[in-house]
């Protein structure tokens, strides 16, 4: 427990070397597995088969829901770069493919140049413990995936616990492991998906809200501690919205910017 | 010439029912072709195999340089659903892959909510014929591409074609064809990766900036003339950055969102 290798997110993403896995109950919204536990699993084979840690730049498509159960997952290498080892895949039940992923997997310390440039800060939070707990319980489904972590949510964008929204698509708050496990950048691919929908914030009538497409660039390997995200969405039309994330590692660092498209509920 | 079909644009991107195409020259920096260009091509294919007119989502890993000559694009559709069909692909040369891609494709009409949130802004941008054009030849490159396109930069970001650079990695100005091709959402591809980096306005080395991944979403279709377009690089670190793009068309509606993960000449 708390450990890299033995925490129940290690347990949850074991692969056998031929690619068959599990997808673990718990990791759940409302029976669903959540996106990107199953982007976190695929990739862990992957990043195997790349034989790299990291996995740099990777999207995943969703094409049927994750439920609980035997899966594979399949990879082939496209090229091996100096930096980069390229490769695409698929985790599959049966016949049926669940998940499309293609990669960049390399070592987070690339380098090769040392500009440094930063626009953005990381969210200027509250104490984790002045946070609103996001729990299995207190939104519109029941998430067991909050079992497994600890979401704490910004008391200015939480009031949509209870109704009040702020009209912003705005979610900032804190990410860690409920059993301590400490960050690395697989988690980083969890944590991108592990919030509130910002659109949660609008007016909107509540509704599953499933994703298309999803990518997540790692950019550092974080520091052990608890994460800063900052998720938001700035264009909703036609029935679809993005959501882009922001994360910062203890140390102050941002360590992964994500984005994703997803549908908004047919009303 | 001016019209979808006839146009440049349409010309170098045709593709054979059996996916046999041709990276035409001219399309070029420096004689690699364009990662829009590439993504453009192979996407018409895609479209096609859908048999849905627009690409929702795509997302392109560049493996190998696009050098002009003959090409073969696959694609394999892994769901055909209501609203979008999900395939991938790849665009090779003998049995080298140049380009991977995952994408959806649909109506971007898609509609199924009548919900519309926006919190993006077109920038702000001189008149057309006030803004500092992008030419073949006034960049660090040789951009042969820019004789096919009418890119104009707002002058207050184009102070890196004679040194004076801003500082902000924010580059923003218009897009058009020079044969005066109206825009689709296919060009939307091309205009996602049309400008000089938003990097080229820090104090960096020259240097080819090799895009490792680009992501589009298609938010609408967008109306004839000329895009506005806003490009920005928030983080760089590592030897890597991100570059966000935003599109607007000539009705003031974001009709493209893109980001891409480049990395950095080595120095």
């Amino acid at each position: 427990m708390g450990v890299i290798g033995a925490s129940e997110f290690d347990v949850a993403t074991q692969v056998a070397a031929d690619g068959s896995a599990e997808i673990r109950a718990g990791w759940d919204i409302a029976g669903n597995a959540n996106g990107g536990y199953l982007l976190a699993l695929a990739a862990r084979h992957l990043s195997a088969l790349a034989d790299r840690p990291d996995p740099i730049t990777v999207t995943a498509h969703y094409l049927a829901p994750g439920t609980a159960g035997p899966v594979s997952i399949d990879g082939t290498v496209l090229k091996t770069g100096k930096r980069l080892v390229t490769i695409t895949g698929s985790m599959r039940r049966g016949d049926r493919t669940m998940l499309q992923v293609v990669g960049a997997f390399g070592d987070a310390r690339l380098g090769g140049s040392d500009v440094s440039y930063d626009a953005l800060l990381p969210p200027d939070l509250p104490p984790f413990d002045e946070c609103v707990e996001r729990t299995a319980t207190n939104g519109p489904a029941h998430v067991p995936l909050m079992d497994r972590l600890l979401v704490r949510i910004d008391p200015a964008h939480a009031g949509y616990q209870h109704g009040e929204k702020s009209g912003e698509a705005v979610m900032t708050g804190w990410f860690a492991f409920a059993d301590g496990r400490p960050m690395d950048t697989l988690a980083l691919l969890l944590a991108a998906d592990s919030f509130p929908p910002a659109v949660f914030n609008l007016h909107l009538p509540p509704g599953w809200v499933p994703t298309v497409e999803l990518t997540v660039h790692v950019r550092e390997q974080p520091s052990a501690g608890p994460l800063r995200c900052r998720f938001l969405t700035r264009h909703v039309a036609n029935g679809m919205f993005e959501e882009d994330g922001e994360v910062w590692d203890s140390a102050g660092r941002l360590v992964a910017m994500s984005r994703q498209l997803a549908l908004l509920a047919r009303t």
